[in-house]
């Protein structure tokens, strides 16, 4: 069943000289999420700019700017999806994988799958397909806390996997790298969803199985059904929603998204 | 005026237990290189499969087997490409840029970019487009020293900032890395050229200035007229020309490239 | 002349969960250091312990709490030091050094000296002993920038290369690992001093030189003889005023240096 | 019942420049480990110069060579040491910990277990002293496979724990770096001992338990009754047998060690 979802997003930053930004905050228009309405307003020196987000999702938006950065994201948005039995999915071999997915199955900077391959081999070796991606989706959501405050920016699935805490986007690195060096492609997913505490940005993971990304939030918090993807990349490089050529300091952020009834 | 060159490669590997690999050793069709004739050859255990590369340039293939895997590659290619001075052109801003090549903007495994911004400013400050792309040219190639074994698979462009030595991969990766963080996008290019000593596969560097990649090689051993690209990406990681998934060990492995005069 | 420095060092941290938390506080009693008043208090569960520190040098203290970590240093200090002409000092062969200094020609965490062996000896190659230390300081000096809320707690001396920014333990982190990539035994120092902006714990270095630890601030912020040592070490996580065995987190802290007249 | 052993090391090292070359071949004199007969020597342009090893146990030496420089090492040792067993033993407090072990306690380059704190924590949260000794010695020594090949120079205890193989000296980092988030100290121990497959020189664990260092092998590969120590330190950087202040190349290196009879 449908469920229609109302976004908020601002953005307060102070950046000390002139600087290019790329901000990703905007709900993707999607077969399974439809935008009732929209509106981006930037608060930038230069006019703004969109262009199109990588694999052809969602849009990007350059603004150049200095002293203060402001951003104020609205969306009404109907996400109808149905989630999936990822564990009941057969397995694909990499030979049959079309070109385009191939990038997702290797490592990357906060993703570094070739180093967990050992684990994951002696781990889970006789699995494949949706019960490997099923294993280790409920082995990352075992095997972590959720706690903010523990990583950073520069935080990767190996401090991750070292650590067993973190938040979203930690979550997120870990079970894309397991996947990957599991030889199941695995994306990282910038996204808007309900029930995440605290409120803010969700990270969340998409899992080539069986000819089609499927959608899981390893993090538990938000169901699959609810889920409004902004953007896809390979890990959080890719999929921030704002990243900044210069300095930028934080200011002031609020993310809120309710469920619309009726 | 056009050059034609012949190239061989011929891989040797021995496999422990059974794995995919990916390969990359097919020189690209494209407008400023054109396959005279081509053939690939690969011993696998399972029929080998292809794919597209990266950017939909080039083609990479599957293969799976066990103990031994070789693979030879002989072509003839025909290269008409002239040499542009970057040093001539304009400045694009970011906004400017297509959506397609943002991406190259963005840090990645092996060219932290982000951490390097400092450095460029510092040195480089006054200077863009391609006035600055022709000053990171000359500053990485008079920086570095070019010697075999003091890198590895995991050398990073940081690693090579500090050391200040490496192969043609770290050089890349070092261009690379100092580009995007002057704000040009820049990516890594797998490629066949005579002159490289050993003779080996050889990497190189595009970065997009006035609307086009504009292909350079940071090592001075190739010249531009004379590169046969085979693919493109981020850095080593997309460019790798095998990739397993699992262990492999070195057995052999040859690359001759000649020019054929006439 | 000596100068008498009144110390003043407040922490105030919040911790969870029962944790052990060893903090290096007091100035060391040295010869070239005289402790006229010190009084340490922390409030803590458990009653806190003291061990010598590194090398001898200064106090560590233990203490093991929950909940609320407040520790309060107060201290009189003479400094009775002559600053040394550095560059003049006479190079000493690595067979010559004692055997206690040779751990501070290694690597460390934070220090990677081994990986700016190659930027050293292309840069600085001709020089040795107290005119390549006074060059790798007025270099390090001249390429950093000091700016903080840039670098964090796991930033190494290659970042700092890169970033060419920093905080006072960047600037001894790197400045140390130049000193050891060109055979000099370089350590960082726990300090306090007047005249740092803002006021706070201090890191400084010392370089073996001519038979002696040589006291140096890469910042140029301390006068070499208004510096009180509080202990000595690798790197910054001997150096540490605080290690937490666990989390804690940050609710005030304060630090004064004044200069008593008279 | 002591046993008696013969060590025979040889290296053959190939220096394209002059270098400073620093060794930790000999057998350390202690009270369970007697030298009944040893000769070292070391071809090399500059007169070798000992000093002693860290924690005053065994001896460095110090050689300066150009191309080639080969060392050989000697020796007869009666190792008399009775295996301790150490899930018995009971813990000691932080506080209790002499000034000198708690270098032993913090993170290292190699060990960097202020990152697994939480690991640690999570699956072994109930266990403190010697039992939880005992379940890290027994969990690295399930969880590893011993590899050649997989590691290199540069690999840190993360590393390892992702990958889950390696030698000896990996195991020993991983073990270091379990204790040490334990708040156990832990320090890596260069040695040689029999059994060691292939025959190289050896890493082991010595961790401090009840107010003692005991020795323990996490690759279960030597007995501690035939372990004959060479130096101790925080990780592989302080341990190496060998470390060049500049670059050489592996040409030859044996090491055997045999049970003499009788």
């Amino acid at each position: 069943m449908p469920v229609r979802l109302a976004i908020e997003a601002d953005l307060d930053y102070w950046l000390p000289e002139p600087a290019d930004i790329l901000l990703q905050l905007e709900a993707a228009a999607l077969p399974d999420q439809r935008l009732d309405s929209r509106a981006l307003t930037v608060w930038s020196d230069h006019p703004i700019a969109a262009t199109d987000g990588d694999e052809g999702m969602g849009q990007r938006c350059w603004a150049r700017t200095q002293y203060r950065l402001m951003a104020q994201y609205r969306a009404t948005v109907t996400v109808d999806r149905v989630a999936v039995d990822i564990a009941a999915l057969p397995p694909t071999p990499p030979r049959a994988l079309p070109g385009a997915v191939i990038p997702y199955l290797l490592p990357s900077r906060y993703c570094q799958s070739d180093r967990l391959e050992g684990f994951v081999r002696r781990e889970f070796g006789g699995l494949s397909g949706g019960a490997m991606a099923q294993a280790l989706l409920e082995w990352t959501r075992g095997a972590l806390i959720y706690r903010s405050g523990v990583s950073q920016g520069d935080t990767t699935a190996l401090d991750t996997f070292a650590s067993r805490m973190g938040v979203c986007r930690d979550y997120a690195h870990l079970l894309v790298s397991l996947a990957r060096a599991a030889e199941i492609p695995a994306r990282c997913v910038g996204a808007y969803a309900p029930g995440v505490e605290p409120p803010d940005f969700h990270a969340v993971v998409e899992l080539w199985l069986d000819g089609a990304w499927r959608l899981v939030d390893p993090t538990g918090m938000a169901r699959v059904e609810e889920i409004v993807r902004i953007c896809v990349g390979r890990d959080a490089t890719d999929i921030a929603f704002m990243t900044v050529f210069g300095t930028a300091f934080f200011q002031a952020q609020r993310v809120a998204v309710h469920r619309l009834d009726g």
